[in-house]
């Protein structure tokens, strides 16, 4: 199998002020041509400290890809480095120059004077097109290794990479590839599945399998290495299998299915619809759903009801109730879904109600308290969670947002 | 200065499954302490592969940390690995027990075997408490060096690191030390930026500076390394009066500050209050509104109207209005933040209609059209967006959420 070294430009990464989200996802891609990322390397935005890097690594690695350093301000040093380390100079590319010039009349702006460092390119090297940003990616080799630069900008090297690098890769793809795919799970304890799943977590196991745990999506990853696709395919098919038997309905998709787009899946195939009433997730459910896209075909709209007099005058929720029980209570969470019932008159309404926190001014109601409603219209089911006051703001906001798509998950399954 | 290894396991980094946020924390939260972390490893769940990452390092490293393989599952390793590393047997710790069954307790649930393994400890470490989550940390010394343990489940990683690692790193520094800030900035273009402060930015000058962009929101980031904390805050004072200075209203604030943030400080020392109308964002800006800790004082909520009935119903926008200009039209923007404002009473309404893409159903609208409306309850004010067709859906979206932020959180500074 062919190895690959991925190098990170940025000082931010360093010192840790952006994470890196580029090398998890070059990684990932290159995997799937064969091509394992062995090593990662974070340099900072240091026209010697990329150079060294280049030379360290150019003569054992299959290939090399940079992200970062491509920009129009004066830490952008990629280009530099690249043209030291093939011993050249840059010079004005300008078709490059024209493709600028174009991106900004199509935002009705002139071309900056900065921006034209961007067209420069190594003499040895290829201008790579940026479809969607101003940075153009670079291609050349250096001591015999292909080495690409690609923006940092992760949905312009994610473009860029399909436009550019894939195409090279599907063709000189040869050996062992991997190939993975994840089983997405929600509500099972990540000991639980382990103790329904040892066996096939054995290491020596092939395919491997591990799970990965974030605000009670627990991931179970499945990972073949094989000679062919194919081969791979079917390992990791006989597997996931297997998986979702033992899960059952706690796995609830795969891959980059999220319980939003699976409840949409769900609610498309029946063509009906839902609405909400957020409370405590302030419109992190509603956005949750309306990441997907197609998402207006069965998602009409929510009540953001984060204050008392909005639940009152929007959803109708009785005042008395409020001042009897507390807005975070079993009966406001009914009278919510029952007022978005009435006011959406869709198939299917969730309301959440809770304490996401950092502190609660009720000390019988701690934080992480969080009710959930659902309503069909006829019948209303509340649940009550305790998501531990030892959770951070943001975890509780999440754990409420999933608990209320599985909800209807589950719904929708037994409809 | 003193130099740290960090290494992060897990067979889902390798292979660039999940996005490693660790690492950027750790070396961030480092650095405070002077101490660099120069060596970022990544390492599979592999006992051996772990073994021989620790063994790479410990001999020229101040310090080592490594995040991950303390969970109840079979592929978490990183416990075998360094009693391996030392040379010794885990042997279970009783006090460890006790905390993981309180935890489950708390949680009324009894605690699962498999979880038991997270109890056993190196012969020669120390378990570290896990105040939010069940795996204990480790703290040994392999081979002099310290080594720290942390579990993979990013905020129990973090308070961990608080209460166990920092208070020793308090205790032993010395040297330099390195203080950094970020000013953010939205709205101004990066190549402007670097014009502005292009001699702020030349690679030679302390304290360095370097910008960082996201959807539009522009970091410019601030690095000093001096002797003391007192020398580097100084320096970077100076620098961050300088470019605060020349960015003038582009610069909304300072390191964690976010524009909801921001909006929320400046709407609560004025006492006033926000409500929301959004379409296209779908309850995004709600809940970047929400994120915020105290977001009840002023945030009182939001109607999503996914779907034009209920732009109509909930918000009065008028059904010829839509039928005459569609629902992403400078009209129907003003129609719904006059909804909105009718509807909710509050001194500041904001209302987001547009097409998020990936498709245009309308050859006249392109992908990227956004239209944001602001009422300050007498007077009414709609912008008209083109975040581009080639930006991808959740690109458009947060640009318009933060738009919309940003354009109340200037109406602020002129109230």
């Amino acid at each position: 199998m062919r190895k690959a070294t991925i190098i990170s430009i940025g000082d931010e990464l360093i010192l840790g002020q952006t994470v890196d989200t580029n090398s998890a996802w070059l990684a990932s891609r290159l995997a799937e041509f064969g091509v394992r990322a062995t090593r990662h390397v974070t340099v900072a935005d240091d026209r010697e400290a990329i150079g060294a890097a280049l030379k360290a690594v150019v003569g054992d690695s299959g290939l090399v890809i940079l992200s970062g350093g491509l920009g129009p301000t004066a830490d952008d040093v990629t280009r530099f480095a690249l043209a030291d380390g093939a011993g050249v100079e840059l010079r004005v590319h300008a078709p490059s120059v024209e493709r600028l010039r174009a991106f900004f009349a199509a935002r009705s702006r002139d071309l900056p004077e900065a921006n034209l460092i961007q067209a420069q390119i190594p003499e040895t090297g290829t201008a790579l097109v940026n479809t969607c940003g101003t940075a153009p990616g670079i291609y050349m080799r250096i001591d015999g290794t292909p080495v690409f630069a690609l923006p940092g900008v992760p949905h312009e090297l994610r473009e860029m990479f399909a436009r550019e690098v894939a195409p090279v890769l599907t063709e000189t793809a040869v050996g062992n590839v991997i190939r993975s795919t994840c089983v997405q799970t929600f509500g099972l304890p990540e000991a639980e599945i382990g103790r329904r799943l040892s066996d096939l977590m054995e290491r020596e196991r092939i395919p491997q399998v591990g799970t990965t745990a974030a605000f009670g999506l627990i991931g179970v990853r499945i990972n073949a290495r094989s000679a062919s696709a194919e081969a791979a395919h079917e390992m990791l098919d006989a597997t996931r299998t297997e998986i979702e038997q033992r899960l059952g309905r706690y796995a609830f998709g795969r891959d980059d299915d999220t319980l939003a787009s699976v409840v949409g899946r769900a609610l498309r195939a029946v063509g009906q619809t839902l609405a909400t009433a957020e409370s405590c997730t302030g419109g992190l459910i509603g956005a949750q759903l309306t990441e997907v896209p197609g998402s207006s075909d069965y998602y009409v709209g929510s009540v953001v009801c984060y204050a008392n007099h909005v639940k009152e005058k929007m959803l109708g929720v009785p005042a008395e109730l409020l001042a009897a029980h507390g807005a975070v209570s079993e009966q406001v969470a009914e009278a919510m879904v029952a007022g978005c019932a009435a006011r959406f008159q869709t198939d299917y309404s969730l309301a959440v109600t809770g304490i996401a926190g950092p502190t609660s001014d009720n000390s019988e109601k701690p934080v992480g308290l969080v009710f959930i409603g659902l309503s069909d219209g006829s019948a209303t089911d509340v649940r009550k969670h305790l998501f531990g006051a030892d959770q951070p703001r943001h975890a509780i906001r999440l754990r409420a947002a999933y608990s209320a798509l599985n909800l209807l998950r589950l719904r929708l399954l037994d409809a």
